[in-house]
């Protein structure tokens, strides 16, 4: 391990600083992507890249490429980043935190002009949340060969503004081409977006993988009834038939260790006199192995096939996403970094950048705790100390990696 | 019991004529109050009114009553009646059935050449629907001194025209004052708009009374959570719980032998991948006595008071009813009058005007079956067969009830 620290009253601040574009009156962030104030922070961190002599560049989607050389200038570098798009409610933390880290883990061998062997690259991914344009974690996908950058461009959002409209109306494009850019490893510190760490008193969070997720729609027919002349008995209440399956999805996420969440319930013509006839719910399944989400679907099927007294129901799967195991020697790094700090290994829940990265690239997360696991909310809080302990592991963790890993 | 008869083809060709006016493709009717369809069937029913020598008087909201003079034409008049108006996806017979009823009734008379003691007087009440000019059963209720004619007028529907507007817009409004009429008796034919005398193959339902109803909104509060990153033990679901109170509350009606209905239930900022934070939710208790009512009530409440996991909750009232108990001596004539026919006791579950004017003149309803007990549906269907019984009754009803009543 190096002695070389971070200075974390610069890291806060720079969250701070960085907090006004888009920032809120209750204290959070508003920073849709591309938006001017996105456009904004964008600027901001160029500058402070370019006052390094890093190089900045862009693909043709808008990602941010900020390159360090390195002794060895010709291996592939390695990453670190996330992203600076913020949900409509958002806080000041959510992807913030790893490119500003990133960005203080490049400042901190600047100033001790330090070199690596293999060049450094941050990077800021665009349109991770997927609030403005869906589906999240749009550009990292591209820049993965998941997404084709037509389809990227296409996108539009609640107006009807198209993605490439929108990049084109803040300048956020650049030349290169989507996915040209090779890692050899990539390194993303985040906030947890949980209570894990925090419950157990640790620092660091050693992120091994992302559960596997898989979504659902779910349409319950009943038949729409007076709610004052239908005897209890003679009811097909769709909103009761859900609510069965709301408490038995819950106690069967529990069971099998994993998660179900009912986010969505929308009940057709709603009325507050007429027993619901029919209504759409989702239902998001997680758990960090397949297997898990096999029995989960399948406890799923069976509740639903087992639906009585006249309710017909159709389930669609409409996403899925396979657990992702990150990678051994990435780990490995990160778990010889944290080693100073407490820390646990830990699964993440919610999907990041570094899952689309991860196909092809090595890989991992590093988390840091969050009060009381909230995110996505204005009132998303980490500590100065835990932002900068995340910080110091993501420095040691690249100075690590860049002497272990061969080429 | 007279001999004469009421003739079920030409009441039933007037259910189809008048079914026109507003007349969906599916079969159903949508004519909202006031809207032109409900001046074209107003207009239909004045002229044949008019055509038998009855006179029609309208009040300033629109209320029509039509005047068949009596032998003894000083004494108040015995009424019958219901409302022309339909939900925007309503059938053919609700409220239709009781005023088409009463015009076959006085055409019947008027064939015969038979006089009453009574005048008699068929009121079509304006929207008692509620859907376009909420609330429901607003005219009768006005006349009953429920509400008041400035409250009435100034109602808004959801383009913002005033009840006082529209009114005006179809040259609804008559001279009379409104709660002028004053009535002897009022018997109000219906269909029954749920399954139990299909159920029980009965013919005709003695309707005793209307089940009293409290509705109440509940706002839940729990706390908004990532989906894939909070543990199932470290959430508080607003929508788990509403879950458990949606089946508790089934549970209960059936224990207490009253209806339960959760009708309205929306997330606040719904998304798929996040806990629901928070909810509102509607109750709609009704039972036939207030005992009932309370004690189902009291049940809720417990319930709420022992939600768990970090949920809040706030109960309110927002209107109710009391339970209704019909005049006795209006459901002996209707009981007399039912005999030659298969029928039952019922206690009504929804409103009708009814339960206002009960509150202003001994009154009494009687039901016929209609199809699986569905209502406010383009598919409403009862029998031509159960309508002329139903007429039949009613006809019967006003006779004997002619005969029996002093003064």
């Amino acid at each position: 391990m190096s002695n070389l620290r971070i200075d974390g009253d610069r890291l806060w601040s720079n969250l701070i600083e960085t907090a006004r574009f888009g920032g809120t009156p209750d204290g959070g962030v508003r920073r849709l992507t591309l938006s001017e104030e996105d456009s904004q922070v964008r600027l901001w961190l160029e500058e402070r890249a370019e006052v390094m002599g890093c190089t900045v560049t862009r693909d043709r989607l808008g990602n941010m490429f900020i390159r360090r050389p390195g002794e060895h200038d010709g291996l592939k570098p390695i990453a670190m980043g996330s992203h600076l798009d913020t949900q409509p409610t958002g806080g000041k933390f959510d992807g913030i935190l790893g490119v500003l880290a990133g960005l203080e883990v490049l400042q901190t061998l600047h100033d001790a002009g330090i070199a690596t062997r293999h060049p450094l690259m941050l990077v800021n991914w665009t349109n991770e949340e997927g609030s403005r344009f869906a589906p999240a974690m749009l550009c990292s996908g591209a820049w993965a060969g998941v997404f084709s950058e037509d389809y990227v461009l296409s996108r539009e959002d609640a107006a009807g503004v198209s993605f490439g409209a929108a990049l084109e109306a803040i300048f956020a494009a650049g030349e290169a081409a989507v996915g040209a850019q090779e890692f050899a490893a990539m390194f993303e510190l985040h906030i947890e977006q949980g209570p894990v760490l925090e419950r157990e008193g640790a620092t660091i969070g050693v992120v091994t993988g992302v559960q596997g997720m898989r979504w659902y729609d779910l349409d319950l027919t009943g038949r729409a009834a007076h709610a004052g002349s239908t005897p209890m008995d003679a009811r097909a209440d769709a909103l009761l038939a859900a609510a069965g399956l709301i408490q038995s999805a819950a106690r069967l996420a529990q069971e099998l260790g994993g998660y179900a969440t009912v986010g969505e319930l929308t009940i057709t013509d709603p009325s507050r006199n007429v027993v619901p006839g029919a209504l759409r719910m989702s239902f998001d399944l997680r758990h960090r192995e397949d297997s898990g989400l096999d029995a989960m679907e399948g406890g799923l099927k069976a509740l639903i096939a087992a639906l009585e007294g006249g309710i017909s129901a159709d389930l669609r799967q409409i996403w899925a996403s396979p657990p992702v195991h990150f990678d051994t020697d990435c780990l490995a790094s990160v778990r010889e970094a944290a080693g100073a700090h407490g820390h646990r290994d830990i699964v993440s829940g919610a999907g990041h950048d570094a899952v689309y990265v991860a196909r092809r690239a090595p890989t991992a997360m590093i988390f840091v705790p969050c009060a009381g696991g909230l995110s996505h909310n204005p009132a998303e809080s980490a500590t100065p100390a835990d932002c900068a302990a995340g910080a110091q592991v993501l420095l040691d963790t690249v100075l690590l990696h860049d002497r272990k890993t061969a080429g």
